[in-house]
């Protein structure tokens, strides 16, 4: 996508050296950041610290980690400590895990020596395959929005889309995940509008999905995450699209804390629910994802305090809560897939509860592997 | 209640003066002030700029502003327009028309030579009264939380009470709605715990409700409002507890937005949602409270902006969104009356459907006239 009309992505290697390049996603909206990655214990950094966020993109950065990795010593020891090191940043995303077992099952087989090339060409391959497999989504999720705004449209009004969080080009390489099939509605001209719940705590919402759609100049709105249901209430929501951190083998959805609140007033209100997740994101390996999904308690900080932009233009933490008062603070929630109308995935748009025959299917040409 | 120990109310008459002081519950909980307010005009904006908030509270506020013009000129034309402009102030909540209407009535058959005396009298009573329901309402709560805590609790561990928004004695002229039963239960000894949503926008729950809770002892954990469902999935939840702008003669329920998330979401998990409400908040001119109640929409400021205390013990308002981003500002949702397990009201509790009969039940010595 475009940043203030230059094509970018969220992360790139650095010409002519054993580093990676990110877009420092902690300040925007405010403040445009770029960080240079140039060992694997940054890569872990920038994943914990949630300079770079979102369930593919955190893959294709920990496969870059376990390049980066490769160059300063590619021993079997230090790939495995590596590997666990970069799993260990966040427990929820099951993409982390998945893209680090790939690089590892891929380099074990070589010589060490031949490793660091071998695993720049993977996750090289990885980035690109992110890419054409966002696009692919994009592709399925268009169709969704075609037929939904069939149904609902009238008089050529706006389709009303309400998203949760951030699954946008930032939370990929490139295009994003539920809001792929928005920029690809935008670009074949349907009429769209999107209600962006702001998404606390941390704002991705408000930070960067707000960002991302201006940027790409489709209309939308902020909105407080507690405004969503009422919006349905009063039919100012067509449709509900997400991404997902992790989907469960009966198709459970984990993904930003609040989403099953939206997918509750969706199905209250008869609105169609659906995810939009590269097959990565499936877990074969979980079932009852309420029960299986390891959710991550992050800082109590990130409710308590909150960061933005003061008159002065400088960025400002302040602090919300009364000094007394603890706060918890976890990451996500577990949508049941009774909630959830359709996966729109790059290999086609099914039922939840279709997640283990959706793995059997040949993935299309130039995407997943 | 008491603040740092000394026994405080929300709105009272300052002494020998025709004023009354409230607490500007603007800056809390990072700096406590007190406003007077010596005139109509400035009850409507200490109601309008939300000095003072609450549907009781704005009510007695709003009475007490009815009182201030009959100091100046308590003519039928001065009196009829202050309740206009005081009316005008906040659209959701019942009580604020109810106050106004009540002082209106009990003045305009006096001369005006006597109206100012009997105004401050009566909006005295109405304070009064204020406390006397809110304290009935807490013996109401407190047999559901007991009951509740009976089913629920083993081996001694707490009753997990889930509220939204500021339901406390900042709401009212003290005690509270919502949190009265839980002032009680502390007080008899009942083990509770109280998960606060921080209630964005404007952050009441974060600000106010954990303040009350602090200053009262009563432990407690500020969650941001996605939170709440994804505790309930777990178990961690033991009931619902809210108060209310306004209830429709079906018994829908109007309150801070976002009230009809959590709804949903204790009856996915089957636990109980109750709302504490003095009587004066059912509107039995309204029925289908999704269609009809007026919601109010504020500025997008306060979803775009936010403010807090920064590291030097300075109030910073800070910028939360890109510039080119707008944003929608409801103030209020309703629940439907299906959702709702019951009504707490000084009167006693009842089905959401029994509004109509409630109305018919005479109040209790010493309450609502």
């Amino acid at each position: 996508m475009k940043v203030d009309g230059r094509a970018c992505r969220t992360i790139w290697r650095e010409p002519g050296a054993p580093a990676v390049q990110v877009i420092d996603q902690r300040d925007l909206p405010h403040r445009w950041r770029v960080q240079v990655l140039r060992s694997h214990e940054q890569a872990c950094v920038a994943i914990a610290q949630m300079w770079v966020r979102g369930a593919p993109l955190i893959g294709v950065t920990a496969a870059y980690g376990m390049a980066l990795q490769c160059v300063a010593d590619a021993s079997d020891e230090a790939l495995a400590h590596a590997r666990r090191l970069l799993d260990s940043t966040r427990p929820t995303a099951v993409n982390l895990a998945w893209a680090t077992r790939r690089m590892h099952e891929a380099l074990l087989p070589l010589a060490p020596a031949q490793r660091a090339a071998a695993a720049w060409t993977l996750a090289d391959a990885m980035a690109e395959e992110d890419v054409a497999v966002n696009a692919a989504i994009g592709e399925q999720g268009l169709a969704v929005l075609r037929e939904r705004a069939a149904v609902r449209r009238r008089d050529g009004a706006a389709l009303q889309i309400l998203t949760h969080c951030n699954a946008g080009w930032l939370a990929t390489v490139d295009w994003g995940t539920a809001l792929a099939p928005v920029y690809r509605a935008h670009e074949v001209g349907l009429p769209l509008h999107v209600w962006v719940d702001e998404t606390r705590p941390r704002n991705q919402g408000a930070s960067l999905t707000a960002w991302e759609l201006a940027q790409a100049g489709v209309p939308h709105t902020v909105i407080a995450d507690n405004t969503g249901g009422h919006l349905m209430q009063r039919g100012q929501v067509d449709v509900v699209l997400v991404g997902a951190d992790r989907v469960s083998a009966r198709g459970d959805v984990c993904n930003k804390i609040g989403t099953y609140l939206k997918a509750l007033a969706a199905r209250d209100n008869d609105i169609p629910f659906y995810v939009a997740v590269p097959c990565s994101t499936l877990d074969l390996g979980v079932d009852d994802g309420v029960a299986e999904i390891p959710i991550e308690a992050r800082s109590p900080r990130e409710v308590t305090h909150i960061s933005g932009r003061d008159a002065h233009g400088r960025i400002v933490e302040v602090q919300l809560t009364p000094d007394g008062s603890p706060a918890l603070n976890l990451g996500f929630d577990v949508t049941p897939a009774r909630l959830v109308n359709g996966l729109i995935t790059e290999r086609g748009v099914v039922a939840a509860s279709d997640v283990r025959l959706l793995s059997r299917v040949p993935p299309a040409p130039g995407t997943a592997g």
